[in-house]
Order: structure tokens, then sequence, then C-alpha cells
């Protein structure tokens, strides 16, 4: 007998998080959270074993809650990453006539990310507003008068709704990425990234430079990097750093040893299986 | 007589970009526009001199349609920027009872930034998502049942909605940058910034710290820098990078000029004043 993994998500079912952790951990039991804080508390009072929170989401950017999370606080670590591509599809109440359609409901971000195709396709039809994807296809099930909503497939599935075209984003290109958060991080695969974030106590020209020299000397490739600021101080920064590698792995350590030396903070979010987006 | 300036910006009036527009020049004619895209021909097309545009919005995130246009645009460039503390109210409509409020109408991020204060306040009443700050100041002003709405101050002002409560944002720093682009960027004050965008043909370790490099050996200090992937490929990035200093300054010269030679795209986004937010 195999126990399943329960899982902590931003719900409700049928958001793009729901996807991510569905297809993250198929077998998983999915527990939905109403606010990314509730999802931690989750995990950290054991009543999930691990979280899925959106970190750079095509309806909410970059997810300053997560982040917010990541850096001040205590306990959760990043055990994987999963990006996933955002594809929004039309749904509606089987057997609506299509060109009756008067409304057409969703989350604003989702209506922005489609507003070439509704124009096209419903010149004449009102946008309105809802709080999610999933929320949006109830509005339009239940609307008096021919409606219609924008949302992923799993909401429509899980309705009942009709999904009459797939894919009608205006950028094919739309994929947004998920964590999941543990109470530790992963064990070395041999084809890891780790995630970290730094500040110095004063802000001085080169800094982040020879932060970075540590890292190309002993040959760590970064993946990514991003300054923040942190709203404590005027020119003061956070810097949100990927690199190739694991915090186990010998060079790792040197740079960071070497790094929380010369830093005011320096913390590890994890160590973790490289993604690869499935083609 | 002194001719005013034309300003394109994101409309409707009322809006946070509007805020900025007239913070910006508050003699300035503006012109609303309802898309990034739009606000680029108006200023392209001269039928505005200026445009005003949200680069990193507290509703939108990082605001991928300013950037595209950036990066893949081409004749405009960056005059100025401009930074805004982002102030929520509460409003409704004058005498309504605050006691009898049962519906509560903002854009879904502008509601998911005020959640704890509208929990403790209004436990009982429902949230209900808008296109705008601005649309949900008209929503609740039209409510057959006594209704709030969270906006700026501005959109209040413009439909004579009373404001009950200002500053009603959960977390306090909660800042949004403008940029102002122009057919010309700035010429120098002697407290300029520059904003660039590089990438290289291939992803190799090390590259990014080479290119900083040239900055670091002159002194010219770094004030942010992003990397974003192109989506053009596996492995490869852009890298958004604000420096100190005008690109006619002879050592920011130099090393864009070095810069230049090593990747496979350089672009100069603008020069233009050094922005410190009013305290």
């Amino acid at each position: 007998m195999t126990t399943s993994i329960t899982l902590a998500y931003l719900g409700p079912a049928g958001t793009f998080t729901e996807d991510a952790a569905r297809q993250y951990r198929p077998d998983a039991t999915l527990v939905p959270c109403p606010t990314i804080p509730a999802i931690a508390r989750a995990v950290l009072d054991g009543s999930a074993e691990q979280g899925v929170f959106p970190i750079e989401n095509s309806l909410q950017g970059a997810v300053t809650d997560t982040l917010d999370l990541l850096i001040h606080g205590d306990g959760l670590h990043i055990t994987q990453e999963i990006a996933i591509p955002i594809s929004h599809c039309l749904v509606m109440k089987q057997g609506t006539d299509l060109g009756a359609i008067t409304t057409v409901y969703s989350h604003p971000q989702a209506l922005g990310q489609c507003r070439e195709y509704l124009e096209r396709k419903f010149p004449n039809a009102e946008v309105a507003a809802s709080l999610s994807t999933a929320a949006a296809v109830q509005q339009a099930l239940n609307s008096p008068t021919p409606a219609a909503a924008i949302s992923n497939r799993r909401a429509a599935e899980l309705t009942g709704a009709e999904v009459v075209e797939e894919g009608v984003q205006d950028n094919p290109n739309n994929v947004t990425r998920f964590v999941v958060l543990a109470k530790a991080d992963h064990a070395p695969t041999g084809r890891d990234k780790t995630s970290i974030c730094f500040s110095f106590a004063a802000d001085k020209p080169g800094q982040l430079y020879w932060a970075m020299g540590e890292f190309a000397q002993r040959n760590v490739n970064l993946s990514k990097i991003e300054s923040r600021p942190t709203r404590m101080g005027l020119g003061q920064y956070y810097f949100l750093v990927d690199l190739e590698g694991h915090r186990e792995d010998s060079v790792v350590k040197e740079a960071l040893t070497n790094l929380g030396k010369a830093t005011s903070l320096l913390k590890v979010f994890g160590s973790y299986p490289r993604y690869t987006l499935p083609l």
C-alpha cells in the first residue's frame, strides 16, 4: 500500500496553481488554501507535507507574498520547482449559442492576456471582472444571459462547462513558475539548482560584481539574478540568485561560505532538481 | 504664454497611472489610452509628445507589455521615471451607512492588497471583482445595495464619492514605478540613470559576470539587475540593467562600447534623471 502525499496549494480547485500541483504529484491529496500564508501554516503545522506556491504567475506577476515568505519566513525550503505553460480556454455552458454571447468573464489579467482574441471574436460583448478564472466559469454558468469565461481546461471540467476553444491567449509563450516548499529541501540529484538571497549592510559599487565573482571563478553558472529594493532604506537591495548546482557541492559550498562572510544577510532558500519544461 | 505638454497614459481617468502622469506634469493635457500599445502609437504618430507607462505596478506586477515595447519596439526612449507610493482608499456613495455595506468592489489585486483590512472591517461583506480600481468606484456608486470600493483618492474625487479611510492596504510599503517614453531620452543633468538590455548569442557561464566587470572596473554603480528568459530558446536570457550615469558620460560610453562588441543584442532604453521619492 502506498501512502500518497498531502499537498497544500493556493485554491480554489480549478486554478492554474491546482494544475501545477496535479502535474507535480498526480497521486497527491490536495488541500486548497485561501492565501499564501495559509499554505505556509499548513506545511509548518504538519497538516500538509508540502505546499505549492506561485512565484512568477501570469495572473499575479511576481508573487510578492511568496518571495516575502522565503526572505523573511523560517522553516520552509524549496524542494522542487514546476513551470507550466498557461493555456487559456474559452468556456461556456453546454449548448450556449456562441453568436449570442453578451458577456465574457475572467480575472482582469486573463482578460488582458486574451484582449486581441476577444476583440476579434466578440467585438460587441462586454468583458466583466472575476476574482479568479475559476470564479469566472461559475459566473458564466449562472449568467441569465448567454455568457462565456476565460479559464483553464480544468475549471471547465470541474463544472461540466464546454471548452469551445483552447490556447486563446494572444501571446503563445505564457509560462508560469511555481515552487514546492517543505520543511527540508531536496537531496542532490546531480542536476540541481539552488536559490539564494543576500544583501549587504551598505550599498557600495561593485559589491554584486564581487559576489558573482565567487561563483564565476568556480564555474558555477547563474541561471537567474534579480535585485529587489528592500524598502528598509534608500539604495538597499536584496539580490535573488538561482545557481546551477546543489548547496552540498563543494564549489557551491565554498562560494556560499565566502559570500556569508561579506554579506549582512545570506539565505539559502533550498537546493532542488532543475526543471525542464515538458515539450 | 506657455504651451503645456500632451501626455498619453494608461486610462481611464482615476487610475494610479493617471496619478503618476499628474504628479509628473501637473500642467499637462492628459490623453487616456486603452492599452499600452495604444500609448506607444499616440507618441509615435505625434498625437502626444510623451507617454506614461506602468513598468512595475502593484496591480499588474512587472508590466510585460511595457518591457516588450522597450525590448522589441523602435523609436521610443525613457526620458523620465516616476515612483509613487500606492495608497488605497475605502470609498462609498456619500451618506452610505458603513455598517450596512454588503459588497466591496475592486480589482482582484487591490482586494488582495487590502485583504486583512477588509476581513477586520467587513467580516461579513462579499468582495467582488472589477476591471480596474476606477471601475470599482462606479460599481459601488451604482449598486442597489450598500456597497464600497477600494480605489485611489482621485477616482473618488472624480465621481463625488466619499473617501471613508485612506491607506487601507495591509503593507504600507507599496510603491509602483512608471516610465515616461518619448522620441528622445533626457539630456545629462549630472545625476542620471541609464536603462539597458542585453543578451548573448549562446548561454555560457560567466558572461554576465564579465559584462558587469565592464561597469565595476569603471566604478559605474548598477542600481538594478534582472534576468528574464527570452523564450526564444532554452537557457537564453535578456539582462535588464539600470546603471548610475548618462550614456554620454565617458566611462558609461566606454563600457557600453565594449559590451556591444560581445553581446548579440544591446539596447539602450534611455538616460534620464534619477528619481527620488518625495518624503
